[in-house]
Order: C-alpha cells, then sequence, then structure tokens
C-alpha cells in the first residue's frame, strides 16, 4: 500500500492551484491530510476537495511542519520566501514558478522526458514553463530516433497563463468588444478580444522576451542538451486555457513522416489527431480539460533536409502546470 | 491629367469589394465611372460611394464593354467565368482569387518588390494571398541585402480572409462563448471564438494546405526565385480583420540587425515598431484600417548563422487584398 501523504498547496486560490486540487480529487492521489495556503489576501477562502470545504491558511514560514509535500502554485517571490521553510520541514517542494528551474540543484522535469532526475533532488523540484512543457512533450516522443539539432516554435498562447485574472481579462474584453463599454487593463498591456499580443515577459537587450528564452534554457536541461538552439516566438492569443506550439524540429538524423508516426502513437502523454485532409487536427478547445498534448499537422519540413513542421495543444492548467507537477509527485513517492 | 477611368468591381458587395470601394474614394482614385457587380443573389444591394448609392447590377458576360479597369474582389469560378469577357472587352482585370496567379502569361504583383511585372501582363493581373502580400511586404524590405535562402513562417490570419461571413461568424462565436446558445457553423469548421483552427483551406496528401502552399509558390513568382523554400503554418486567430506572421528569414549572406532597422524604416509600405522592452511592436488590433504592413519583434535566429527573427501584422482587406490591387492598378494607370 502507498504511503498516504501530508499535502499541501502554496497559491491554492489561483487557476493552477485550483487545477492541482482538482487532479489530486480526480487522480485520487494518496494523501492523509491536505492543507491549502495562499496570500493574507485570500486567507479564509474556502475551496472543496472529495466534498469537504477546506479553509485556505495563511502562508507562513512556520506553515509546512509536518507535511511531505509542498506543490506550488505561486508566483516566484513567493516560491523563493518559502522555499528554505518547507524544504527545513523535511517536506518535498515541487515549484510551479520559475524561480529555482535553472538552478543546477534544482531538477526541472517532464514526467515523459527525464524522469530518472526527479531522485537528485535536494528538496526541490522544479516544473517547467507551461509552452515547454507543451512543446517538449510532442517533440521528446521523437528523440529516441535522433538528437535534435535546432527547434523553431511560434506559441499561440491562452490567458491561463496570466492566472484567473488573465481568464477573466479576456472574459471582460469580449464583452466589451460586443457590447461596447470599457474595462481596465490589469493583466494585458493590450485589449486581448480579438487581438494578439506578441511580447510575454519583459524583453531582453536582443530583443528576446523572457518567456522565450524558457524553451532553449529550460529544454537544454530537460533534454541534458547543452548545445540545444531555440529560436521561440512567444504570442498571446485570446484563448481561454489551452496553449498550442507550431514546431520546425530539425534532427541531426532524418526521421520519415512514417516513423514519426509511430513514436507518436505510441507516446505516452501523447496524443496523435493527424489527418488534416480529413479535418483532424488539434485545436485548443478540444484539448481543454484534457491530460494529453494532442499533435498534428505533421509535415516534412520544405527549408531543410533533417526537418519535420508539427503543430500541438496541450491545456496550459494541466500538463502546462498542475497536472506536470503532480506526476512528478507520483513519480517520487510513487 | 491622369486619365479617368471607367471601372468596375467585380464581387462588390463581400468585404473586399467594400473595402475597394472606400479605398478608391479615400485615395480619389481618378475615374469617370464605377459600375458594381455582384452574382444574382445581391444584386440590388446599394452601396455608397462618394455620397452616391450605386445599385450593385448582377454580372453577366456582356457587363463589362467600355469599362477600362474591373477589379476582381469574387471568388475563383466567377474569375475564371468571368476573365474572358473582361479581358476581351478590353479592361485590365486585377483579380484577388487564386485562379490565375500561378499563370506563367499573368504577373503577379506586390507594388513594392516587383512593379515591372505590371507591364508583362496580357489583360490579368493577379493580386496575391493575403499572408503572403503581408509577410514579403515585411521581408522584401531586407532582400535588397542578400537574397533569401529559405522561410518558416507561423501564421495568425483573421476571419476577414473567410469574407464578411467570417466576421459575423466570430461575432456569433463569441456572443454563444459569453451568454450561451447555439449558432450554425457555416463558414468554419469548429467554433473559432477562444480558439484556434490549424488548417486553411484543403490539404494536400503530403499534409500541407493550399493556404500554406501559397507563400512558397506565389513568394517564388513575386521574388523571381524559383527555388525558395518556404514551411508555412496557416492558423486561423479569433481576430476581425488583420494577419499577423511570425517569420524566421535564412539569408545567403548575414544581415545585422542594425542595418535589417535601416532597411525595414526606409521601406514604402511597412512601418518599424520594434522596441519591445518600451512596450513598442505590432498588434492585429492596431494596424486594423492602416495601410502600412507593421513589422517588430526583430531579433538574431539562435538557431542558424544568418536568420532573422520577426513578426509583423498588416490589414488583411487593405494591403492583404483591396489595397494592394488599387495600387497594381495606380501602378498600371497613374
Amino acid at each position: 500500500m502507498k504511503k498516504q501523504l501530508k499535502v499541501g498547496i502554496l497559491g491554492a486560490t489561483g487557476a493552477v492551484g485550483r487545477e492541482m486540487l482538482r487532479i489530486l480529487e480526480e487522480r485520487d492521489f494518496p494523501l492523509s491530510s491536505l492543507r491549502l495556503f495562499s496570500s493574507e489576501r485570500s486567507a479564509g477562502t474556502e475551496l472543496s476537495f472529495k466534498g469537504n470545504a477546506i479553509s485556505v491558511e495563511k502562508a507562513d514560514i512556520g506553515s509546512f511542519k509536518g507535511l511531505d509535500l509542498v506543490l506550488g502554485a505561486a508566483g516566484n517571490d513567493a516560491a523563493k520566501r518559502f522555499a528554505p521553510a518547507i524544504t527545513d520541514s523535511g517536506a518535498l517542494f515541487i515549484d510551479n514558478s520559475s524561480a529555482f528551474r535553472l538552478d543546477p540543484a534544482v531538477p526541472l522535469v517532464i514526467p515523459e522526458i527525464n524522469p530518472g532526475d526527479v531522485f537528485l533532488n535536494f528538496g526541490i523540484i522544479s516544473n517547467p514553463n507551461c509552452v515547454t512543457v507543451i512543446a517538449l512533450t510532442a517533440i521528446g516522443a521523437l528523440l529516441s530516433e535522433s538528437e535534435p539539432e535546432s527547434i523553431i516554435a511560434s506559441s499561440y498562447q491562452a490567458v491561463s497563463g496570466a492566472g484567473a485574472a488573465g481568464l477573466e481579462e479576456l472574459t471582460r474584453s469580449m464583452d466589451a468588444y460586443l457590447n461596447g463599454g470599457e474595462y481596465p487593463l490589469l493583466v494585458f498591456d493590450r485589449p486581448i478580444a480579438c487581438n494578439l499580443i506578441p511580447k510575454i515577459g519583459e524583453a531582453d537587450r536582443d530583443g528576446w522576451t523572457s518567456e522565450e528564452m524558457k524553451m532553449q534554457n529550460e529544454g537544454r536541461k530537460i533534454l541534458h542538451l547543452p548545445e540545444l538552439r531555440v529560436s521561440c516566438t512567444c504570442v498571446r492569443v485570446p484563448v481561454m486555457r489551452s496553449h498550442s506550439v507550431s514546431l520546425t524540429l530539425r534532427t541531426k538524423k532524418r526521421i520519415s513522416l512514417s516513423r514519426a508516426r509511430e513514436l507518436l502513437s505510441a507516446a505516452p502523454g501523447v496524443r496523435l489527431c493527424d489527418d488534416t485532409a480529413a479535418g483532424v487536427y488539434p485545436t485548443p478547445l478540444s484539448v481543454s480539460g484534457q491530460d494529453e498534448v494532442i499533435v498534428g499537422r505533421l509535415r516534412r519540413d520544405l527549408t531543410a533536409e533533417n526537418g519535420l513542421c508539427l503543430f500541438c495543444c496541450g491545456d496550459q492548467l494541466r500538463k502546462g502546470a498542475a497536472l506536470n507537477a503532480i506526476q512528478i509527485a507520483e513519480l517520487v513517492f510513487g
């Protein structure tokens, strides 16, 4: 019988935190107790888990004593602030923020790709960036056949990447578009309804945004390929909760389309939906609420001998965040 | 004094036809008469031009006598059906459909790129595909510096590419998303609000859609580069009337970022909006109703020595269709 864990969720009232609750319940995760933590502002909120209301506590340095596992769904500041207290208490901290992702002492894990890395942890394991998880889950399936040389990616990122406030702002923006009226721009720099925002995160001196550099930096660590080159363009689109990515993958060895289809069909966490002529292709709406990354639009790259083009969609809150974190916990404690 | 032309618009009641009317008026195009043609279904509609109502006539083989210029804003079938009658009548047919674009006897023209080609016509000049016009207007500005080797493109295409019915369907789809209720899927295969549809046109045996192959096939003709290689992924997005394209351009010679900025700043038909850190970047909403293609997010491609990444937006109904056609007419008759 599996050990029953004492689990905490840091940042439980946000979009990712609430999704973690749902997934723990769906997967019947082996827990003996569940505590929920948030900032002072959201403390006292009641959230439901398996039919019971749980009152959210204000997170504090002393909050984590006795826990086995803390799932982090808060921002970088909270992750950095509470990580020492969590690890000192003996709990494993599986963190969805970007605070520790590139720390050499912290594994960065997609369970379908580098499961073994979880065991090298010193109390913290990081969950990768959402677009990175979704793109690499698709691409990872192909890499048993050949090492990748480079990736060119253009993303179509849902507003859920900006949290519950992003979801709310798209709704208000659509309503204002249809019915007129004003609403405050709180999360996005521009109206998001009927628009695109090709800037996610801060830009560096070379013009790359922080979001765009994650696929190269995190991809190198996850794939154990320190030379991997990725040019990624990240664009926010008026979609609720699933990210899509248009990918051109160049590999050292040529992978045939039929072999790519075989590999994608057999890959865990991936569903191949690829018969464009028959109208079978991934869409963000169809993948919302699903656990798998859907891959389609598979084609030979017309610009390079060893290239493949594909299009994939994944639920940003699930595989892009909460689900991947809980899969990591299942690996460690399973 | 310029010759005053007798002008007709074929397909005048559609989204592109109406935009042609607006642009002829705005630019004070030198015309002595204007006749509007449509299918039987829309005949009798009254459209306004410079304060006068013009009644739309049913297009017929005998409709075009005495005209100097017919602007085509109808589909392929109508273009093929009426082209012989138009050219026989002595009028120049500038056609926005894809019917004649790859015909060796028909020039395919972006005035900023290959203006001289207009004079090789035998009565028909084709207007390129909308995404192709927008992407190549941006890229064309750089090609005085080096020949291109390949282009990788991912598009974010507005619903106006599917005509007035596409605009209507996005509005109804957003309303249904917000308020519940059903609406018929008339133009798109899936709901388009809060969604993406990564299939535009029909798919071939290799998985490429007709829309995707246009950028390579039309690009080769427009740029006079029969070997140009383009991998394009075309995606419909819930945006009203401006297309966006994420581009990775590889050139034979390396083009520095500063030289690329100089060229883009000086290029006709292009506006450089590129200071990402300061929040200056193109968006489809900001380019709607504008004549220029807005270019930003300029970066060195991290995956190839001679590559550049950029993001551009252009109004699909204007530069992507009606404006480009009227610019061609101005070249011929100016």
